[in-house]
């Protein structure tokens, strides 16, 4: 279960209903339309899960995926965040940068012979995937042909790596073509190799679907009042800080930077640059790194809060007296989980004070079911943003220019 | 060496010559009064290399550091980008926040007999360090007088846990009084646990006292324009993202991230709220993340690219072609060390044509020197911010509430 507060006043105008209504209206035609995919993939990829039953994977300790951006980011965030609840998953490699140093790192952990392989690409022809792959097939003796049975390829239907795929017979499966990279993670994208590493994804998607259909009855209706909070001081407030207490949630945040930067950074229909600025930090330890400047600093940040209530970690700070620091007894006996929910509530309340927009979620214990919730969370409140921003939060045309260059640079040197 | 870039336009107003001017004033008083004491750590620091050969540390396998902020962020960017170079370094377990889950795992990686235990707290009595101790000394067994050999105490003098250290006789260093937490990796704090793990600390050092003397001898004033174009365009570009080329750099960008935030944002000396709020990212990981954001969002952004021009690492993306993706091919036979450059380079002309003001730092290679170079050459940049915003870079009255909150909520509960 998730819990939501929001610390900052909700606007009640005339105005601001209509832009919810609006608002409202773009994604129920959104998703009716057929025009945006991922509201439906909780359901769909029930369907993987059963097909991925037909493969034998039981020779395979080892996932070592080749993907970046909307290909890596969400596996990662889930791997990290449910591995202490599923302590036999199986180990995932991630290849996601060109940086030389973290390949070479990575190749000598692949145990080839108990290993499979993922080629994530939704275009078919990321530049970091293929390199990555080819080094792999090197250093690992690889024989597309004869080893065929130990890589899958995700990527759209008809790219080239779908055509590339199909000519050694590696395992194939699709990214429906109304969904976008950075909102796949409940695509085959995340469920084919999280599932096959042993984590449960039925119960993750029966978590996201359970969110997304309160939603669309209208039941989760502190999503709106958020996401126009958000939209009415964006000018002021460009900046959204989501400070998480758990180690665990760093990789979610930086999934969730990406599908904010990528989806909100945008010129909207009358040529305005919009947006909002997401940075992800964690506490308890960025509060000695960021809190100076949310309390003092310009006030051009919102707040939003994550914790986990019960962290089902018992782990004591022992009755010890230290000789000269006995004024922090106080803590003696308590639990870590007690301490680091005190650090974020008090966090929170001096933010608060401060006049600073705040709002937060709480887990009450970490579940498949909770991330595949907070998941969809964040897809549908980019979704509404994107609406009240009046861009289109779906495609990213302010990369092109960057990869342009780049194809030209590398070809004439 | 350091190359610098700029690709901004510099103002050559006699406004912006009396504001540097001025600011070069206030450092150079800093300096010569002795209030503030980082400049001086590059050369007082080498006589704790020299009382460290002392200590018979032969023993030791693993170093475990309970620090959090000022007292680890730097320590773990040195240990991560320096470890490539440095095979043979000491393991060194972090315990910085308060998560009981990481806390739990970290234990278990504790080997007890050829461990020695890093306390680190300016202040004495950090709540996170002092219950992670006591936890650390329950879980190992740890009797405090006779292990004493094998503890160390990095704090400033007089305080309490300067106190505790001298009670048990551990080994105790000090912390300048003038130099803060956030100021302080090139004081005891790193030098000790870094040398004893053995990192060549003496160059970095030298390094980093190069710089320096550079910089007042007026030498490396690309600084002075560079802080100058951050403090002009401060309203409009509130934003600073630094975008490391190597995944290496990420801890120091997280270490950049504490130092800008905690010294920058303050109320100024007319009771405005000033500041610029720093964002660290990695390429190529995060274009695929915050490009689309930095070329169509708002215009509140600006950029520091840091790439390595030689990682020392020549692995090539082998000759295979793949059927289907042949249009891959022309980065065939090229090393990944030219394709991470190559990206940086396409992304940093893709947001020069964009307008964003952005600059440049170049490593030749990775090396101590040249980490030395960079730790000052960030410090030197926030002083000389501090000194034009006007604020008090050195102190943090904004965190100072929360604190009494924790206190006053763990104190009922």
């Amino acid at each position: 279960m998730l819990i939501f507060n929001k610390h900052f006043l909700a606007t009640q105008s005339s105005e601001s209903k209509k832009i919810i209504n609006d608002a409202v209206e773009v994604v129920n035609d959104e998703i009716k339309s057929d025009r945006v995919g991922y509201y439906k993939l909780p359901t769909l990829s029930l369907q993987l899960i059963e097909q991925l039953k037909e493969i034998d994977t039981s020779s395979f300790e080892q996932i070592v995926i080749m993907g970046i951006g909307g290909s890596s980011l969400g596996i990662k965030a889930i791997n990290t965040i449910l591995r202490p609840i599923t302590p036999h998953a199986k180990e995932i490699i991630f290849f996601e940068n060109s940086d030389p140093l973290t390949i070479t790192e990575n190749l000598i952990k692949i145990k080839k012979e108990k290993a499979c392989f993922f080629l994530i690409s939704k275009s078919g022809s990321t530049i970091e995937t293929t390199s990555t792959f080819k080094t792999i097939v090197d250093y690992c003796k690889i024989d597309m042909d004869a080893d065929n049975n130990r890589i899958f390829a995700i990527t759209d239907k008809g790219s080239s790596l779908s055509v590339f795929a199909q000519h050694h017979k590696f395992h194939e499966f699709n990214i429906p073509d109304n969904v976008g990279g950075r909102f796949s993670v409940l695509s085959a994208v995340g469920v084919v190799p999280l599932a096959l590493a042993g984590y449960d994804m039925t119960k993750l998607l029966n978590g996201a679907e359970g969110f997304i259909s309160r939603f669309f009855e209208g039941k989760e209706d502190h999503l709106l009042e958020k996401a126009y909070s958000f939209y009415e001081n964006s000018k002021t407030q460009s900046i959204n800080v989501v400070f998480s207490y758990a180690d665990r949630l760093e990789d979610l945040t930086k999934w969730y930077v990406q599908l904010w930067g990528e989806s909100l950074g945008k010129i909207d229909q009358d040529g305005n640059r919009v947006g909002l600025t997401p940075i992800g930090i964690i506490g308890a330890v960025d509060q000695h790194s960021f809190l100076q400047l949310v309390i003092e600093g310009p006030k051009d940040k919102s707040l939003t809060f994550i914790n986990i209530e019960d962290f089902k970690n018992n782990l004591l700070v022992p009755d010890i007296t230290l000789y000269g620091i006995e004024k922090t007894n106080f803590i003696n006996n308590k639990s870590f989980n007690t301490l680091i929910n005190a650090q974020c509530e008090a966090t929170m309340q001096s933010v608060i004070q401060s006049g600073v927009n705040t709002d937060a979620i709480t887990l009450d214990f970490i579940s498949e079911n909770n991330i595949g919730e907070l998941i969809v969370y964040f897809e549908l409140l980019t979704s509404l943003l994107g609406a009240m921003f009046k861009v289109n939060t779906y495609n990213q045309p302010g990369v092109e220019l960057g990869k342009q260059i780049l194809y030209k640079n590398l070809e004439n040197s």
